[in-house]
């Protein structure tokens, strides 16, 4: 229970850990990610970072994944170490160091027309700009004007091929866009300058729509069942991303009529309710979408309060349950361009898996996630404050991270997956998840840890932690067990359909991504043993951070990465699980640990 | 003053005529226009007439342009004689014949979506239907609640490649749309059935922006100059196409929700005003438009009410002054596509020219119009009730038709053209346009005809009509001659310009078009002995009716025929007149007659 404090600069983000930690994964707690080709594995030299202070041997510069934190420390990470977006955006295809935002300007001095040389206005910056483009009626109405208003000379601004604005004197330099990752659970937006391509600020928070139901299921039930329940669902979230979009406006200083685009990945359900598009349809089999592809409006026509003019892109989708996000986390890591096969898993509120390279890919959902957001665990809890995230059981002691370094309130997934990890390693549970009695584990663990047992009639719980000052007591019991179990087996068996649809065996996997902040965090040789992600070799397992969100800025920041998003779109195919036989069977053998 | 009633059937329009009027011609007056490929030499034999009642030699099937007519009569025109828009539109080429509407429904049985086999819904139309469409975020929120009320058997509607509405069960056979001519000062509405192709009624009114001024330039100066200038000037057009709208639901006998489609040619102001674009700098040089390519939008964002979702398309234009009435008269004369070259002449409020072929297309703007129109004319008025439309002048006494039958008003343009003919004819103008005096005229025309002189200080008026009971006189006075030489000198002028940019003479011109309303009713023979149009052969001089009119509904009624007015509006080049030297000098040698 003594945590360590971890300062982070530049960013100025303070972490508690365990000791031991290694300064990689403190890192990865703070939000930071850093790169990290070889896996951790201190060969690839890539996530140099500086010890400013702390007893870690000596100060100075040091490799991230070979240096363990055992006492306060603050740190500085450089930004060739950190796995960006903007790294994600150059890494792959070459092209894409050029940023060539979606959200454009062009300063253009218009040739005027002569009586000679007769032009339409709104041909004089076609011809300017050398290239056709698309504007709307009101645009139309207002473009001479706006012309003469600036003598000919003037700042367009474009949403990919069409006009939306057109500004006094020279704006170029002045160009904002927000990439928004919206999930059931959790919202982050982030801001982007749209002509250097850099992050300006972030903004995170819940998803008001939780006041509504916890999961989509019972979102698209509140839109069903309630007279105003689509109006209610979908103005909560505007409401809260226009807050977002204040602060985000607010904390990079700039005004919020200079963001001219928002680009917004989320599952199906949440961008169904992000349109307005009633999700009646994806609460009931077959799981109907209304809209499949991606979708340009005016950001105005949905209430978003940015440029006036500014334009709303939402990422098309895959299926009913394999919404934009997914498709954006494609799009960040590559895979559909790669030629080796690659699996990327999304566990969110629920748990989306895509497996193979540029010839094929597969996708599937699983409803993995409740668990792993500590839904139906006995002292189940989300990843915050007061969460214990991390476990070590040692024949001594059981060592806790909690969320803040405060006293622990419950355990989040991630905490779940250590606890049980770490009680197959010591032989309290055995291969079938039993968790065994004092009996059978008499003379096999200490006598410490026999304590922790506690037997009941016909199954026994694990004491993780007591604390007596609150008279609480924190359990892994058989039924958690159970539970963390079935969603094992879920995105285990769901990764075994896809690996049989393409016919390949893990090993030939090259490389396994876990994106999404559960995914962020989790510790790559408790998931392996549990059996969460196939048992390949550590360095083959990135995090990837949130993909999403990635995906949705590349959008942003590269207008060619729209067809891009619309082909993944198209050409991810979908396999449905809950009909398949095969995968019942597999759902069954994969309950079982190795 | 003898006038003759002619009874045309089974339109029942009942016209009054001079005696000697050819039926062809009383047709035209009526509205009626008759197929006549020789010109009315008699030698083709397309313009068969039933006459039904009257003395006309003897009762039955004759040729209209062989037949005069000299005494009341009844005649019936049968549909394959007369010269109807789908005249024009099955003329050249085959494929024409084939409607397929701008606007069209599919009535589609939807494979709906299986656990196993998941589509979008919008993809399942698009599966159904084999063809991809682009729809709103209105239309898309709406769709899957149509598609199950409807239990997935449903008619789409789309307007071009646009999905608008959903509508229960099967109304393929329900689908209309108006064809509008929006002149500076006439509407033509013409509704049509989609699916038929047939002309199901026809509106007509007095452009209601009159109120604001009489021509473009008036109309552009209350835009300018008054604050609500373009608001009133854009709702009251609105206001009465929206009346016209029901008048031609009403009289067709059909719901006014079932048009899904306007289509509206007129010149570039008026398409500016529709639209409500500001034409404010139409008005001064360099005469810019705002927009010059086609606009289409929803009808409801104007204020056009037809069915909520319903489609407006506005024509391209070609330059300022040459609009989308000029590229609708090209598409439905077939210009563009003709291996010979013709000219076609439009003479409206402004007078628009076009000549050329297949090879290359030139066009100019002349504003002979007001003249014609009976401005700045004495005795001048609008072909309107109580004006003069034609003029015979023999030794004995002056004979004129009065539109309506009435005692006559004023002289309009036709009857100014036919009395500059007759009095160059009888050698009371010379070739200068000089009224002769009485003694220079003694002996050469009959005393009746000399009494008529009016001789003045410095220059003699010629008396047209004497109505002793409303003590009213008409006039045409040497200052009226030398207004009609201004007007058909800067239409002759331009013509000899655009001949002179193709390199060609007048007789490399295979057909002469007049086209709008003014066309129609002019004498052909007048009309080349003033000099207005060149002196070719009478049979190749056609009549093509409000071509401007059967431009709009060729592409109601035909969607490939949208891209193919573009195709015109880029390609039809614009000679700007005003600032060529050669224009000015034609111009002048084109003032005198021959």
């Amino acid at each position: 229970m003594s945590s360590i404090k971890v300062i982070f600069q530049p960013d100025n983000i303070t972490v508690y850990v365990l000791p031991g930690t290694s300064i990689i994964e403190a890192a990865g707690r703070a939000g930071i990610l850093i790169e990290s080709t070889c896996g951790g594995e201190g060969t690839c030299g890539k996530c140099k970072i500086q010890v400013i202070e702390g007893e870690i041997e000596s100060v100075g510069t040091r490799l991230a994944c070979q240096t363990k934190i055992n006492s306060d420390c603050v740190i500085n990470i450089p930004e060739e170490s950190r796995h960006s977006p903007q790294r994600i955006l150059t890494s792959g295809l070459k092209r894409r160091k050029e940023i060539k935002p979606s959200i454009w300007k062009k300063y253009i001095e218009l040739q005027k027309s002569t009586i000679e040389n007769q032009s339409a206005d709104i041909d004089l910056i076609k011809i300017a700009l050398g290239a056709d483009f698309k504007t709307d009626i009101y645009m139309i109405r207002r473009i001479s004007e706006l012309l003469r208003e600036n003598n000919f000379r003037t700042t367009c601004v474009f949403s990919d091929n069409e006009l939306i604005a057109i500004e006094k004197g020279d704006t170029t330099k002045i160009d904002y866009g927000v990439a928004f990752d919206i999930g059931t659970t959790t919202l982050v937006g982030t801001l982007l300058d749209a002509v250097t391509g850099k992050e300006l600020s972030v903004s995170s928070r819940m998803n008001p729509q939780i006041q509504y139901g916890d999961d989509i299921i019972s979102r698209i039930n509140f839109s069903i069942k309630k007279e105003d329940g689509l109006e209610n669902l979908h103005y909560c979230l505007i409401k809260e991303l226009n807050e977002m979009i204040s602060e985000l406006a607010l904390k990079a200083k700039i005004d919020k009529r200079n963001i001219y685009k928002i680009v917004s990945a989320g599952n199906s359900t949440m961008q169904h309710l992000l349109l307005k598009i009633n999700p009646k349809n994806l609460g009931s089999i077959p799981f109907s979408l209304t809209v499949k592809e991606g979708m340009e409006i005016k950001a105005k026509k949905v209430g978003i309060e940015i440029n006036p003019d500014g334009s709303l892109y939402v990422f098309p989708n895959i299926a009913g349950f394999v919404g934009g996000d997914t498709v954006a986390v494609i799009l960040a890591t590559e895979i559909h361009r790669s030629k080796d096969i690659k699996l990327a898993i999304d566990i969110g509120t629920n748990g989306e898996i895509v497996l193979g390279n540029k010839e094929r890919l597969v996708s599937a959902s699983t409803a993995a996630g409740p668990a792993f957001e500590g839904a139906h665990i006995t002292n189940g809890m989300r990843a915050s404050e007061g969460a214990i995230e991390k476990v070590v059981i040692n024949d001594e002691c059981v060592k806790v991270n909690v969320i803040g370094n405060v006293a622990p309130l419950g355990i989040c997934g991630t905490g779940l997956i250590d606890a049980t990890a770490e009680m197959l390693r010591k032989g309290i549970i055995d291969s079938s998840g039993k968790i065994l009695g004092r009996n059978e584990l008499k003379g096999k663990i200490s006598d410490r840890l026999l304590n922790r047992i506690i037997e009941g009639k016909t199954q026994n719980d694990f004491l993780l932690i007591e604390e007596p000052d609150f008279g609480r007591r924190i359990l892994i019991t058989q039924k958690d067990i159970r539970e963390l179990q079935l969603a094992k087996s879920a995105i285990s068996a769901g990764i075994k359909i896809l690996e049989k649809e393409l016919g390949i065996k893990d090993e030939e996997i090259t490389e396994i991504l876990l994106a999404g902040a559960f995914g962020n965090f989790i510790r790559r040789s408790n998931a392996k043993r549990i059996g969460l992600i196939p048992d390949v070799h550590s360095e083959k397992i990135k995090f990837v951070g949130n993909a999403a969100s990635s995906g949705a800025e590349l959008v942003l920041l590269s207008r060619d990465l729209k067809q891009e998003a619309e082909f993944i779109s198209i050409n991810t195919e979908y396999i449905e699980l809950s009909t398949r036989a095969d995968f019942n069977q597999l759902f069954v053998e994969e309950m079982n640990f190795k």
